[in-house]
């Protein structure tokens, strides 16, 4: 076993432990506080567990889940674009790639390209596998305000028809989910969490 | 598709972000607060990702990294028992069953009796996806109390002797990372981060 092959998986490990500090604008169903991306990863990951019979195509499970566990690593450089935040949008792909390339370079090669692989097919949306994780990606925080009033929806003045836009990628990768997102979206209008 | 069973996986998935709210006595590597078990969770899953190769025995990966993302649910209701607590360790597993009844049992029933199978085999520490995922689970917050100076070990007065028996478990799963762990603890006594 080579020893310099574990310390760079384990340089890895203990440089990641900074997304735990990255808070997005989704607060917990407790309400508590807002959430961080390592506890977005980890629901996305028990999602993709029990959700996948419910993908548009058959998927690699496995696949879906290292996916979702290293979707927001590059946050750690480039910081958390709320999906809302237009201006934010302009330059998130080349902040986003840029970190890419220095994080997963702290692994020993073979596993820095699998993980860079992952995460550029993630970010294309066009496998069976990129499309159901990101399907989970929009329905988590969905829950997460449907089940807390709206309260992130309401601070940020959003409506209907924003919500409906991002969460169109979850039709790509679930049909299933998608009717089930509309009928959440409709009742959160429905019961005043949301403007029409 | 049947929608009883898709609303019973949205409760599992909407009632586990209560993971979110439980602290455990690590603290973060930024130093900045103490960890939750699933930002916890969500760390051993992309080690059981990045360092199976290590595993004693062929491990099935999706297995071992099943087991690491739900071994902490229980902790929902019965909280998290500090390692080195011998007297919350009395009813540990009495507190832990129970949750697990509860929790797990929102699920259909095929995901309620997969998903509690894989708790019990985890808790049970015999297969070799159990004994992989249990060296992980020790090797965690070894690294954050390495990086953090021993800060968790100062503070509860914990010995090498103590740390060398609560990480015995990593033998069994990986001597490779059984080693390491060895050498980070003689590292940590040299650095006075852990009293000998």
């Amino acid at each position: 076993v080579s020893l310099e092959r574990l310390r760079k998986q384990i340089d890895f490990i203990v440089e990641i432990d900074k997304i735990k500090d990255i808070f997005r604008r989704t607060i917990l169903i407790s309400k508590s506080r807002n959430e961080n991306d390592a506890e977005h990863s980890w629901h996305l990951g028990i999602m993709a567990i029990l959700l996948s019979e419910y993908s548009e195509k058959k998927v690699n499970l496995i696949k879906v889940v290292k996916m979702v566990l290293i979707h927001d690593i590059v946050e750690i450089d480039a910081g958390d674009t709320y999906c809302y935040d237009e201006k934010g949008y302009e330059d998130k792909e080349e902040r986003e790639c840029k970190a890419a390339e220095r994080i997963f370079n702290l692994l020993p090669e073979d596993q820095a390209t699998e993980l860079r692989e992952l995460w550029d097919e993630f970010e294309k949306m066009e496998t069976p596998e990129a499309r159901f994780a990101s399907a989970l990606d929009r329905l988590q925080p969905l829950l997460h305000n449907y089940h807390t009033e709206g309260q992130t929806w309401k601070e940020n003045d959003i409506t209907r028809a924003m919500v409906l836009k991002r969460n169109e990628p979850v039709k790509l990768g679930s049909s299933v989910l998608w009717e089930y997102v509309n009928e959440i979206i409709e009742d959160s209008v429905r019961k005043g969490f949301l403007k029409s």
